[in-house]
């Protein structure tokens, strides 16, 4: 059972978050986790992962074209994709937004992959995924980790 | 395991569409179904479902009112949903469109609600959900019965 | 040149809100402004009016059931809208989301009407229009006179 | 008055409705059409247009990476955007969707730029802009040409 989470980040934020929620994917007993930013997953490393968790700093209301251009290109690997777990999750410079159209994009192109998405309940931290604006505090760092762990449980249940 | 096929129909198009998806659903073994348009569904009918399938016809790029007030109103019981499945089908007058941002409003009121949400992979018949404009032909009613069954089985293996 | 600004509003967030855009809204000249609640809304007084600027609290990430009520009610009038101008506000109980999609859908019934929209630059406040959680400071309440000025003064521009 | 046909295109299509979107544009007295694709535009020709006309092929329910990529690049230039006019269009490979999506995704990244954009009234061709699926037929370009006609039109009277 393997969860990828996969993120684009500049600053550090969105990497920083990425961890976290390896983290937490990493509680879930017999997952093994793979982090990979956009220069470094391999079209194979995401056709063998069970669970994608993505995530991206906002940029004009959507996802980094560098995000998007791993969905557009790996196509080829659509069948494989369809029935497994998806999330995301974001991080903006301002408080003002784009966070939620941003989980939203990630959440549609993993729709279209087949994929079956899950978003956090408002006890832990966000809606559609787990965002924050600049660096993640404890308290975000702590819905990301429960974020991953909820998509490997999930991953496990619906593949295992 | 019971399964809810909920919809808003005034032309009747969206309720032959809604009795697709249940003929799907009614396929899968151990799972019960539950056709209830937005006047008849009681609070405990949408809590004690495992998983909501929900259809609407497209006003104004969104889901009619009536949908969108069940979702508002059953806020009490939005503890009871999470983790639980849910899918969307919309049905509009004309072919330019609508359709796709009424499924994708109804997918982000369920992942509020804390649901797994899943689409209509492209062999099946479209992308957030099973969607057409007009009278549902045969070729749409087909892909709303694997939506249903797609939704039941997967409901079934999460929660059963 | 008449502004409607209607709103829907249950705790009184999103009354303050709509105040605040109409005070925005009557600093233009020759500007008459409308504020109206989703139960008071005529028919006639929407379609006399040369921009709407509407505001909704979120519920389960979309606009209340009552906003969209109106503008699925108002169809017979969509000719008279178009070219006319839109904008959004919303408010939420709690910082964690649904204000972005809640004005996305405002903005997108508007743009079915045939109107031409507009959201909120970064250094007035906010994105896609003004929105806030919880009760509306002086800081969201000056972005949302701004936001009402500019809707206010493009009307002018495009219709006057 | 300068208006920008903006586009990304593989197999020809979205080329071809940018074609038609930029004659629409010519109509109109006084105003200048530039149609550059996402490799040739440069950061002067974007910030020196009044009115941005920007389509992408569907993929994964958004923009094309090379579309995005644009609007993440050229975010020096924000401010000389504000107040000016937008508008979207898409072509699908297939009928079933992210056509809606694709355009609200592009008009969501203008009104951060701070722009004011419009969409496709019904009886002109689509909702959120034009869009087809495959090649644009003649009936799509008709509807491509009047979307440019009335974004130059806006444009005049908004700037002009």
């Amino acid at each position: 059972m393997q969860v990828l989470v996969l993120y684009h980040s500049r600053s550090g934020n969105t990497k920083l978050l990425a961890q976290a929620v390896a983290e937490g994917a990493r509680q879930v007993e017999g997952v093994d986790v793979l982090v990979r930013s956009t220069e470094d997953i391999t079209i194979d490393e995401f056709k063998e992962s069970h669970a994608v968790i993505a995530g991206s700093p906002v940029y004009y209301g959507g996802p980094a074209a560098e995000i998007k251009k791993v969905f557009d290109n790996f196509i080829k690997v659509r069948k494989h994709m369809e029935g497994k777990v998806g999330a995301a999750f974001a991080t903006s410079a301002h408080h003002t937004g784009g966070k939620e159209t941003t989980m939203i994009a990630i959440l549609q192109a993993m729709l279209i992959y087949g994929m079956i998405v899950l978003g956090d309940p408002l006890e832990v931290g966000g809606h559609y995924g787990v965002a924050c604006a600049g660096t993640p505090d404890e308290h975000t760092q702590e819905a990301a980790r429960k974020l991953g762990a909820r998509v490997a449980a999930t991953a496990k249940k619906l593949l295992g």
